[in-house]
């Protein structure tokens, strides 16, 4: 059975995209973690996002969750998330890759 | 500029498919890690295997990369990795999430 997390929530179409961010943090973190709070209620506020899954260990993994591919690139160019960008180079990020990927298929077990 | 981690680290097209497995543990998480580290050697072996990233917090998020839709059903088909899931249906996990992707596009900052 396939049942989709957005489309039961949102009452819509399995239809949206998500953006897979992986990364390894520098020695160098001041400042990242409020700024990282700061970034994810701003992008709450953006057309098109649907939510948000973040996890850190040796890597962190931030999967976001939106309507087009219009909304991410909307978000990419978001000033304030462009000064988060550019610190993020400069100092707290090593490496980081991101992956924009449509979501196909979707299914579930249990409950939140 | 468009970088591929995989075209690069393979030598291969930009296209590939990314599964986001999101979980929650259950309380009852004895034999979990053993099982989830024998499930990512185990992963590694089948055909079309690219990759993983995995971290947990309050929510585990798993990202495996396969070349194909039929890499990741047969995957999930595996005899073994099905005893597997269905423990983690009886016990393990209170909630997961499971979304397949194709990956669109994808760059990349710094080295690993």
């Amino acid at each position: 059975m396939l049942l989709s997390y957005f489309s039961k929530k949102y009452n819509m179409e399995l239809l949206y995209y998500a953006v897979i961010f992986t990364s390894m943090l520098s020695e160098n973190t001041k400042g990242y973690f409020e700024m990282s709070e700061e970034m994810k209620e701003l992008a709450k506020q953006e057309e098109g996002f649907l939510g948000v899954d973040s996890a850190r260990n040796e890597i962190g993994i931030s999967v976001s969750y939106w309507k087009s591919l219009e909304n991410i690139e909307k978000w990419k160019q978001n000033s304030d998330h462009l000064i988060a960008q550019q610190k993020g180079k400069e100092s707290w990020y090593s490496w980081y890759n991101v992956k924009i990927c449509k979501v196909e298929r979707e299914y579930e077990f249990g409950n939140l």
